[in-house]
C-alpha cells in the first residue's frame, strides 16, 4: 500500500493536536497541516494578556512552531497557505501560497477541517472601519498590540461583554485607556443568568470600566460609536460578540453543516462525508445536558476533539462524548465560570428547574482574607438531577467549578453531590465547601417541590 | 405522646450538626447536648493557625457558643458535662459535671455518640510527660498556644509526620522555635505514596524544619526526644501520630464496634443498638473505593455524618453513602491533597492498578508565575477506573482533587476522565488540565497493559 497522506487544513490547537496524534498513531502517515496564518498551534486564550503587557513575548503564546512540527514530529506544517477549496470525490486541496502568491493543488487520503471560528460582526454601518477589531487569531492579537503600544488610543468600546470583550476591556483599561462596554442584553457575561452577570459588571465598574448594558450599537464612527443613547467616544473599537463556526469552506464542499453553522460530527469526529474529519471551533458538539447540537468555541474542547480525531485517522479507537460549555475567566480580581445550563437556558431546553445561590468564603472565615464568592446551581425540578453551575468570587472560586462539571458528567443529583467527599482545609474553604452549600441549598428546593416555571 | 428526648454525648462538629438538623426537623424535640470540654462546635483543623499566630483570637474558632445554641436553636448545649456511663435499655446516661463537681442521671428516648477520637500515645518511656501534647481538642490548642506564649520553648519535636504533625511543625516554625519532625515511615505524610511523600519532605526541609524519616523514637526524656539514632533536643513534644476512635464510653455501653476501633453504624447512622446513633470521629465509615469499614477523623465527614444522623433522628430521611478519605493541607506554600486509594492501599485491598505521575503548571506557561505540581494518578488495571490521587504543588494545585473525588463517587474510568470538560483560563491552568494530563497518563498505561503489581 502506498503512504497514505493526511491534509489538516488549520494550524492551530485542534488541527496540531489531530497532526501530533496521528503521527504517534502511524508513524509512516505523510501529514501536511495548511495554515493561512503565520503562527501554529498557539494559545489564542492569551492575546488580552499580551495586549494588556502581562504577557511579554509573542512566541511565548506559540506552543510549537512548523520548525519544531517538522524537526520533531515529522509534520510538513505549511504557514502562509489557505486551502480555498477541497474536492473531496477527487481528494484533493487547492492551495493559496500567499508567501509566494501562487497556487497548487495538494492530493489526500484524509482530510480534517480544523478551520476555527471568526468573530460575529453584525451588519452596521461602519463596521468595516479599519479601527474596528475582532479577537480570534494571535494575528489580531499582534495588530491590538500594536495600535496600542503606537499610542493615540485613550478611549476604547468594545462592544458584547462576553468573555473576550471583558478580557480586552480589562486589558485595555489596565493600558491606562478609558474603556466602555456596551452590552445590548440586561448584564454582560451572556453565558450566566443576568444575576449572577450583575455581579460582574458590578466588578468590572468597580476597576473603573464603564459598562452599558441593555444598549444596542446602532453604528461605528471613525471617533464614536452610536448606541441607542447617543455617542460613545471611540478611537478604537473591539467586537466582543462571539464567534460562528468558520465552516465555509467545508460547506462548499459538501459536507454537512448543522443548525448552529458547524460542521456536523460524529462521536469519532468523522463529518457525514467520507475521508473527512472535523475537529474545534468549526464543528458542533453534543451537549451533554442539552442533548443538543451547540457550538461551543473554547480551546479545551479543540484540543481534546483534535486528540480524538487523531487517534481515529491513525487507526486507533477514541470517542469525543461531548461538551457542557465549561467556561472560566478572570477579570482584575474577580473569578467567574460556568458549566452545564443557566436558568435561561434550561428553560429553554424544556427543562423545568429549580435554583439556589449562596455567598460563602474562599477560605475558613476565621482565616486571614477569607475572601468570597456567589454559587448559583440549576437542578431538575423533582428529581434533582444537577442541570448547571455558575459561579462568582475572588481567588480560589472559578475552578470549584469542575466539581460541578465533573458531576454533571456524572449526571449526578444535587442529592448525590451533598455526600461528596471533597477536600477541606481551612487555607481552601470552609468545612462546608460552597459547591457543597450550594448543592444542599438547591436539594432543599427540590425537596419542597419548588420550580422555577 | 410526651416529648421525646434526644441526647447528644459530644458537643463538636458531629454531634452539634446532628442536634442542629434533628431540632430543624422537629422543633419539638427535647435536645440536650453534653461536652466535656469548655466549648462546643469549634474547628480542630484551625488549631494550628492559632499556635501559628495568623489566627488571633480563640473565639474565632468557635463556631457556636453554647448560648447561641440555647437562644438561636433551643438546644440545651451543656459545656463541662461529661457522659461517664450509658444504659441504653433504661434509656439513661449519667454525668459528671465538672462544673460543680457533682454527678447526676439523664433519661433520653435517643442518644448520639459524637465523642470523636483522641491521638494515639505510643506505649514509650516518658509518653507522659508534661512536656508531651497531642493536638486533639480546643483544650489541647490553648494549652499549646500558652505553652508557645509563655517563652523557654526554643526546640520542638514532632512524634509523626502526618497532617496535623506537620501543620504543628509549621505553626512552631513559624514562631521561631528548631522544629524535628521524626517519622518512623520512608517518607512524611504516610496518606500519600513515598514517592509523594518525598516531595513534602523535601518542601519542609526547605523551610528550615528538620526532617529525620526512617527512624524510631524509643524514648521521651525531659529535654530530648531518643530516637534510633540519638537524642533531638525538645523543650516541647507534640504527637502527630493520627488518632483513633474515642469509642470507649458506647462500647461499655453495649454498643457495637468495629476492626478499627470505632463504632459501627449504617448508612443513616444507626449504630447496631436501639435508639443510638453515631457520627464522626468515633464512627468507622464505608470507604467507596476499597469497600471497607475505615477509620477516618476528618471535620467534613463529621459534619456530614452529623447531619445526616440528625435529619433521621428527626423523622426525616437521608443517608451517608461513604468516604473516598479525601484530605488536603497547605504547609507554606506546598500544597497536599489526596483522595481515594495510595498505590499501598489498592495493593492491600487486593486491586492491581497502574500509576502515572505528571509534573504541569498551575497557570499556563506563559504568564507570570505559572507555578507547578505533580500529580500522581493510580487506576485499575485493565478497567481503567480510578482509584485514588495524590497531588502536592503551588497554590491553586490542592483543590484540584476534588475533581478526582467526584470521578471516585461516580465509578469514573481514566479514560471517562480524559473527555472531562473542565474549565480553563490561562490564569488557572494549561490548556489541558494537569487532572486530565494524569489521567490521559495512566490510561495510556492501562492500554499498554501495565501492572503496579
Amino acid at each position: 500500500m502506498a503512504t497514505q497522506r493526511l491534509v489538516v487544513i488549520g494550524g492551530d490547537a485542534a488541527g496540531m493536536a489531530a497532526a501530533s496524534e496521528a503521527r504517534r498513531q502511524r508513524p509512516n502517515l505523510d501529514i501536511v497541516a495548511l495554515e493561512r496564518g503565520r503562527w501554529t498551534s498557539y494559545s489564542a486564550c492569551g492575546i488580552p494578556y499580551l495586549v494588556a503587557g502581562e504577557v511579554h513575548d509573542l512566541d511565548q503564546l506559540v506552543v510549537r512552531s512548523p520548525q519544531v512540527f517538522r524537526d520533531q514530529h515529522h509534520i510538513d506544517a505549511r504557514v502562509g497557505q489557505e486551502a480555498v477549496a477541497v474536492d473531496l470525490d477527487a481528494g484533493k486541496v487547492d492551495v493559496r501560497d500567499h508567501n509566494h502568491r501562487r497556487n497548487y493543488r495538494l492530493g489526500f487520503d484524509q482530510v480534517l477541517f480544523a478551520t476555527g471560528a471568526m468573530p460575529r460582526r453584525p451588519d452596521l454601518p461602519g463596521i468595516d472601519g479599519a479601527h474596528v477589531y475582532g479577537v480570534q487569531t494571535l494575528h489580531d492579537g499582534v495588530t491590538l498590540l500594536d495600535r496600542a503600544r503606537a499610542g493615540g488610543v485613550q478611549t476604547v468600546v468594545v462592544v458584547g461583554g462576553g468573555y473576550i470583550g471583558l478580557e480586552m476591556a480589562e486589558a485595555f483599561s489596565q493600558r491606562g485607556c478609558d474603556v466602555t462596554v456596551v452590552e445590548q442584553g440586561s448584564e454582560v457575561m451572556p453565558a450566566l443568568d443576568p444575576d449572577m452577570g450583575a455581579l460582574v459588571s458590578r466588578s468590572m465598574r468597580a476597576i473603573g470600566i464603564e459598562v452599558r448594558c441593555g444598549e444596542v450599537v446602532e453604528a461605528i464612527e471613525e471617533t464614536d460609536v452610536i448606541t441607542g443613547s447617543g455617542a460613545v467616544p471611540a478611537d478604537l473599537v473591539v467586537l466582543g460578540m462571539g464567534v460562528r463556526p468558520n465552516s465555509a469552506l467545508a460547506q462548499e464542499a459538501g459536507v454537512l453543516t448543522g443548525d448552529a453553522e458547524g460542521i456536523v460530527v460524529d462521536v469519532r469526529q468523522r463529518t457525514e462525508a467520507p475521508h473527512a474529519w472535523a475537529a474545534g471551533d468549526c464543528c458542533e458538539s453534543f451537549h451533554l445536558v442539552s442533548r443538543r447540537s451547540v457550538h461551543v468555541a473554547l480551546g479545551t474542547v479543540a484540543n481534546k476533539q483534535g486528540r480524538v480525531a487523531g487517534v481515529n485517522i491513525g487507526g486507533g479507537y477514541a470517542t469525543f462524548p461531548g461538551v457542557l460549555g465549561t467556561a472560566a475567566t478572570r477579570l482584575c480580581a474577580t473569578e467567574i465560570a460556568r458549566t452545564g445550563l443557566t436558568e435561561a437556558q434550561a428553560s429553554d431546553a424544556g427543562l423545568e428547574a429549580v435554583t439556589a445561590t449562596v455567598e460563602s468564603t474562599a477560605r475558613a472565615g476565621y482565616m486571614p482574607e477569607p475572601g468570597s464568592m456567589v454559587v448559583k446551581v440549576v437542578a431538575e425540578r423533582r428529581s434533582g438531577r444537577l442541570l448547571g453551575a455558575q459561579i462568582v468570587g475572588g481567588e480560589g472560586a472559578a475552578k470549584r467549578i469542575d466539581v460541578f462539571a465533573t458531576a454533571l458528567t456524572a449526571t449526578m443529583t444535587v442529592e448525590d453531590m451533598v455526600a461528596l467527599d471533597l477536600s477541606y482545609h481551612p487555607a481552601f474553604g470552609p468545612v462546608w465547601d460552597p459547591v457543597l452549600i450550594a448543592a444542599r441549598k438547591a436539594w432543599a428546593a427540590v425537596e419542597r417541590g419548588e420550580s422555577t416555571n
